[in-house]
Formats: C-alpha cells, structure tokens, sequence
C-alpha cells in the first residue's frame, strides 16, 4: 500500500558548492545523511540529488517528524561534524520552507 | 534499516500556479499522485510541496524505478487526465533532471 506522512515537516535546500570540492562535499554529505536517518527517529527523508551537468549543484529534500525533530538535527554531533568539515566548500547556500501537498511513496 | 534506491531516477518540477486555480490544482495533482503510487509499479516517489506562504509555487520530487516507468508515467491515463484539467492552471512549468547521490528514507 501506498505511504502518507501528511503532518510532517519538509524542507527543500540548493546548495552550491566549490566545483574543486564537490567529491569531497559529496562524501561528507552521505556520511550526514546515512548517520541522521540511522540515529534520528525523527528524521524519516534525506534524499540528495545534484542537477544533470552541474554537479556542484545540489538539490536536498528533507523530512523531519516534526519542527522538533529537525531542530534536534541540526544539533547533532553528525550534523555538527557535516557542517564543520563542508564549511568552506559550500558557496552558496538556500533553504526553502514549505507545505506539504501530498507525499506518497511505495513501501520500501 | 534504511531504505536505499541508487539506481532510480529523479527529477524535480518547480510549477507556478495560476493563484485563482490554486485550490482546484492541488485537487487534481493530489488525484494524480495517489493514482500514480498505486497503479504504476515503476512510480516510487512523488513529493508534493508548495513554497511556504506562496502556495501558488509548487515543487514536486519524482522517483522512477528507471527511464522507462518515467516513460510509462507520462503516456498513462491518470497523468493524461490531470494534464487536461491543469493544462490552464500551469503559467509555468521547470522540470530538472538529476544525478542520485544518496536517497535515503526510514521504512514505512
């Protein structure tokens, strides 16, 4: 059967990143995502995708329970670790908030 | 464990709604997800969002098993029919193709 989440929180970011560090950015951000969905209950999608032929460009979609849950993300230590260590590959970063319509996936 | 899906294919949409159409667009995309998800093996994902507090700036996240269910999704008669009936509530459609880098979610 299909899956609904319609009460949680989901946040888009388009980063761009530093085209002499994008495999390295590449790296620490799966090591952030692969931590946050193992260790957070409350962190049910980090999905991570870059634009076709522009690959410093990065796409996140991301699902939190609730506004606590992605609070206590980005507190911690993985997220803090992420952020140190990608700190200065990042060159531009926009996080958009926003409403969910409809969210629907097949069982995994 | 978390759920993996490497070899999909993603791509997002960025639509702008005609504001007066906004509530009737929402009606016929939310129809044509659920239709999607559950009749379409090779549909895996669709996200549906709207900016916060532009409801009119929708952004959607699509999830193909590969090229050929995207294919398939385009040519069924559910997209057909939610084509027709938002075909003059569309004033602008983005789609972006993308690179996987890491799609991870919590089992559902």
């Amino acid at each position: 059967m299909a899956q609904t989440s319609e009460h949680s929180l989901v946040r888009l970011a388009e980063l761009e990143i530093d085209p002499a560090q994008v495999d390295a950015y590449k790296l620490s951000l799966q090591e952030e995502i692969r931590a946050s969905i193992q260790l957070e209950p409350g962190v049910l999608t980090l999905y991570a995708v870059s634009v076709k032929d522009h690959p410093e460009e990065i796409r996140l979609f991301e699902e939190y329970r609730d506004e606590a849950a992605c609070q206590a993300h980005l507190q911690s230590p993985h997220f803090e670790k992420y952020k140190a260590a990608t700190q200065s590959m990042v060159k531009g970063l926009r996080l958009v908030e926003t409403d969910s319509i409809l969210l629907r996936a097949k069982p995994r």
